[in-house]
């Protein structure tokens, strides 16, 4: 079947979906393409996106058409380990790109995060082949924004909502862990399939692999000089979340063989340039535009503490425990652990984006945020102040997902690489 | 003692002080003063804001004096019962003016509402005599911006937080019994008095004779003519935050008397005027603006779904039940029927204002939302289109605390009453 067919079948608005996809080519070449001394084995991701509606679209396709549930998620918090023992896949639908924002805007406040805005449009413009062959989306409760955005996409799409905790006490985790096991039964009843000991240990193993691939990546971005680029890296994190869990382990690993050696050789992407730390909202794909940015005005970005980054990897699923009922526990206390600004108080993110800083070698600190994003800018305010008293370098921006600011984030950027050379 | 000793020793920065309260009288004047036709029992609530910071704040210095506990409170989700109870009193601190919004911007983002803004504004510029003279502020994880703002309040001062559900599903509701009982823990160790059965008993009916007071000045606004106008029934439910329960109590009844026999005579303040309800976002002292603007337009605003309006008085809570633990049982359940949009869903909140619009007799609905609140702004584009497929005529509105905005809202709100005379 031509992949056109699938897409059609899907419910794609073929002619404006010609037009998403048209930029893509020129600004991929501009921003990774084009960079000097790339790894080799970038190859499998630039084929990725290359290829971004094909492919994987076709093989979700082909798992749906088998019966296997599709979950569309927007949170780091939805347990992948918990879909995939079920027989199904997870697949991340956050948007970072412009193009359907005005769709969003149609139905939802202006005043909010592009990521919601983007996620939202892709859904109703019927632009996003990874929305439209979703079985289900599956919400959570974590932000304002997406917390009420998910009671109006509902009205197109089926929607289950999760609820989190805003507090990491005692009983907060134990809600936390009730909501796990209200989601273990909807996955359960959607894929038919009941989850075993054996499926779940299987696939934490296989989750943690994963984490475990990325793991290593960022290990080797701590050597000087780094031996991928921050763009590079950001986009292995953003395919993260839609590709098969196997295949992608796979080429990270391969990746990371390449990298050792780089670092054996003291080879890297960039001789004695600035070392930066980002840390704040999300990048999802095709949002590029930051760390572009960081990197064209001659520093490198060597890790990013974020859900497209560290803390989407960070924790592991303990794999001790003798029945389901204890993997869902493990799963819910690393689960735990994620740093999100929509918990209060969040102060173990101060101290890990300074830990951060130190173990990366960092020269400075951005704090970066997605324009609207309140839970977010409010603790970036007072984490500004953290590192300022621990006399690290930092930088606050907040951008969205147009090309207007380019020329004026470039200019702050600037000064700040000069005021910390 | 004098009052501005009494400023003095709670740490007033006088001078700014002064500055504040400057303007107040004028506008007091052309707002409410120069009302035509006002009931005479508006009196008291003239005084009360004429000596804003003046005899309450005594009161209150005075209880503190005596060792009883003064809790600074931002939502009508802190339970004033179980503080009375204690011996302790409540003191409303939603900041509506514009003037210490600048203070607040120097410790957090611009794009958070300026209740929020105002609110910190007032404690860290050190010009509101209510948070200075309060033992502790009690916080509550409702909207992202609240949430995270405690974080950096309770860097300026002692701030307890009541964490929230989302949801009000059973579990829901548990957890949100269980912070009552922690609460009611904390009031007791922070006033050092147990609550009783009787305390308890005797906080609830109090506090209940004073939202039965409002539901009865509510009732009589149903009538056509309009007794009294918006922005004066307002300045009532602005007041109730602040001032003693019982004397506010008796003086609303004081004048529901008199409207009611205003009603009798079908006397009124606004003739063939359109009826307008008001709903969104609580309209905390003196953010007089919007009501003004539309009484100024012609209409008459006869009721505002508002945590400065209905969702401040309607949760009666019941005194059946035999003990502590049944009353703190009555007061969650009452206080979970509140409908903020914090909660998701809450479709009774639509409900709600399409029975309001019925019950008031209006004309048509104002949504109204103060910048930045992205929980009521996304409730809101969902609640218009319900509107409209009621076919009741809604504009949505967004504003804040300045004066620049004005003409526009005019022109915006001549427009809509034109469409609907
Ligand atoms: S930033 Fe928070 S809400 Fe957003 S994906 Fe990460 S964990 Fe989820
Ligand atoms: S970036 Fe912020 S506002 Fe946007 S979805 Fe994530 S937590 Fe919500
Ligand atoms: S709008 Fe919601 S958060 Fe604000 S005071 Fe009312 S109940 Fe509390
Ligand atoms: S108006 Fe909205 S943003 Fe402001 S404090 Fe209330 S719920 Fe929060």
């Amino acid at each position: 079947m031509d992949i056109r067919e699938i897409w059609k079948e899907l419910g794609i608005d073929l002619e404006r979906h010609d037009e998403l996809l048209e930029a893509l080519p020129e600004v991929y070449e501009e921003i990774f393409l084009s960079q000097e001394n790339r790894p080799e084995r970038m190859s499998y991701f630039d084929e990725v996106v290359a290829d971004i509606h094909g492919a994987r679209v076709r093989e979700l396709y082909e798992m749906r058409q088998e019966g296997k549930p599709i979950l569309g998620t927007f949170c780091v918090y939805v347990p992948e380990e918990i879909v995939l023992a079920a027989g199904g896949v997870c697949v991340g639908l956050c948007g970072g790109a412009e193009f359907p924002i005005p769709d969003a805007e149609k139905y939802l406040p202006r005043d909010l995060c592009p990521l919601i805005k983007s996620s939202f449009g892709f859904l109703v413009s019927r632009l996003c082949p990874y929305c439209q062959v979703a079985t289900v989306i599956v919400g959570e409760n974590t932000c304002d924004g997406k917390k009420k955005m998910y009671e109006i996409m509902s009205e197109h799409k089926d929607v289950y909502v999760m609820e989190m905790p805003q507090v990491k006490d005692e009983e907060g985790l134990e809600y936390w862990h009730e909501q796990l096991i209200k989601f273990k039964e909807f996955v359960e009843e959607l894929s038919g399939n009941e989850i075993t000991y054996e499926s779940l240990l299987d696939a934490i193993e296989r989750v943690n692999a994963k984490r475990e691939a990325f793991r290593k990546l960022y290990e080797l971005r701590k050597h000087d000089p780094a031996p991928i680029s921050g763009r590079d890296a950001n986009l292995i994190a953003q395919i993260a979340f839609y590709d098969d869990v196997d295949r992608f382990t796979e080429k990270v690993n391969e990746l990371n063989e390449e990298l050792e050696k780089r670092v054996e050789e003291g080879e890297g992407v960039a001789e004695e340039a600035p070392r930066i730390l980002v840390a704040g909202t999300p990048m999802p794909i095709p949002h590029w535009k930051l760390l572009y940015v960081v990197e064209s005005c001659g520093a490198v970005v060597v890790c990013e503490e974020s859900c497209t980054g560290t803390r989407y990897f960070e924790r592991e699923v303990s794999t001790e425990g003798d029945d389901v009922e204890d993997l869902i526990k493990n799963i819910a206390e690393a689960y735990m652990e994620t740093k999100c600004a929509i918990f209060t108080p969040n102060d173990e993110r101060v101290k890990d984006i300074i830990k951060k800083y130190k173990e990366w070698n960092c020269d400075g600190v951005i704090l970066y945020n997605l324009k609207f994003c309140q839970p977010y800018a409010v603790e970036h305010s007072k984490i500004e102040s953290r590192l300022r008293e621990e006399g690290i370098p930092a930088l606050k921006l907040e951008s969205d997902y147009s090309e207007e600011d380019v020329e004026q984030l470039k200019t702050r950027i600037e000064t700040f690489l000069e005021s910390i050379a």
